[in-house]
């Protein structure tokens, strides 16, 4: 850099690469070559845009210490965030007009709206902020945008599994599996060489009746020896209670849709 | 806000808001409130914060003027940016272990990968920034996450065009076309509530060989009195020279793939 910055341009600087690369680490030396200054200088700075957004509820900053050390940004909501959230993702889908013939829900407007996703999948994503994953795993098709939004803020590849194998994709796993509501055989497939085994990952989707699609991938997991260390979807039905996989997050939960009487009873989930 | 923030202080704080915003246009009145300072002080402010991205080769911030004025983050990248992107994906392309049995090249450890498609995106967005669009739209499945990161930058929703229409989705305009390169029929199809008539959208995909998806998706649109303002895709084929739609833009080019021979041969577009 070719002129000296001061502080309030330094704050600002830092401020940019952290935000911009949600759970990436940088240590202070990158900060220090960059910015010409000393390290101790620099770890104030940091110090003070982690209080600041602390105190603003604008995320957070973490510190690693030792060799890999660094710091890097979080994008966690608190609580009450968490919660306005689930309630206003209740408000918008609780309108009649997204009932669709057959007592489905049309969706799609939230789905495919990344300044919506920004905000779902950094509800869903606080809870594994600082948990060991490698990859977020999805299965095609609406739950990709939602994935690729998670994976940025974690600062990771995803990995899509696909409904049949492709050509293009070189050597795949493939796999049947019962779609727990429907009682139907469905396929899924992933290539060979998508992911490495060993690996863990957090399979992320936009919605689970019995989850079934989710045991499928969890099973498909072992056969590239991969464990699946969270299953997270926006929202779930409240029946069937008892679900194919046993541990889940949902932030909200689909009581009834009555195509009838044109209501619809989705509630943030506890 | 409790406590008055001070200069440094505040440069951050906007800092983080505009960076993690991108196209999302912010008045001066926004910040105002919320820190309790001037907005002559804070059009300092975001001027500083203005000169110091643009100096250090991090994207801009351009402000508005009128009643609808205010700031936004743009994440631009230089010419020379532009040009190191794609020297460095034909760099990773042209590896021989990508090649695929059929003459495929193995592209999804790229297209999957949220921080690589950051840098991608970043590089196709820089055109069309200040254009008037309304949606970015891509067809499944490969093309989703970069529309998605895409889109974010944006700051509009996506479009996923489907090879066949969904029940759950509600009516359906669903449309014959020709795959340009496989002169096979292909299905494409799209709700009819996905988008406004009257719209710009901008049609962005992974590859294209003949230009028939890209075709399809433009007579797609008409159906809906949708205009399609751009056509970008990451790699287009060097033959045939003359595509199925006009005007596009690609980043690098893909000359050959010898499966014998192991060679690949891609290139950076002029």
């Amino acid at each position: 850099m070719n002129n000296k910055l001061n502080k309030a341009e330094r704050l600002s600087y830092i401020t940019k690469i952290l935000v911009e690369n949600p759970s990436k680490v940088f240590t202070l030396q990158y900060f220090s070559e960059i910015l010409d200054c000393a390290k101790s200088t620099l770890s104030e700075d940091v110090d003070v845009i982690g209080k600041l957004l602390k105190s603003t509820n604008q995320g957070e900053i973490y510190s690693l210490a030792g060799a890999s050390g660094g710091v890097y940004y979080a994008p966690t909501f608190t609580k009450e965030q968490m919660e306005d959230e689930k309630i206003e993702l209740c408000k918008n889908l609780n309108d009649k007009k997204r009932i669709i013939t057959g007592g489905y829900l049309y969706m799609n407007d939230i789905f495919y709206d990344p300044r919506k996703l920004k905000k779902i999948a950094r509800a869903m994503v606080t809870s594994f902020l600082h948990q060991e994953i490698d990859y977020v795993v999805t299965i095609e098709t609406k739950g990709i945008p939602l994935a690729t939004v998670l994976a940025g803020m974690l600062n990771k590849p995803i990995i899509i599994v696909r409904k049949s194998a492709r050509l293009t994709e070189g050597p795949t796993i493939q796999m049947n599996y019962l779609a727990g509501s429907s009682r139907t055989i469905k396929t899924m497939a992933l290539p060979i060489r998508a992911l490495e085994r060993g690996s863990k990952v957090l399979f992320v989707d936009d919605f689970m009746k019995a989850g079934g699609t989710a045991k499928g991938v969890i099973d498909l997991m072992k056969e590239f020896d991969v464990k699946v260390v969270g299953v997270s979807v926006v929202m779930a039905t409240k029946e069937p209670v008892k679900k194919l996989v046993e541990n889940y997050y949902s932030l909200i939960e689909l009581e009834d849709i009555d195509e009838e009487r044109k209501t619809i009873k989705i509630y943030p989930k506890k």
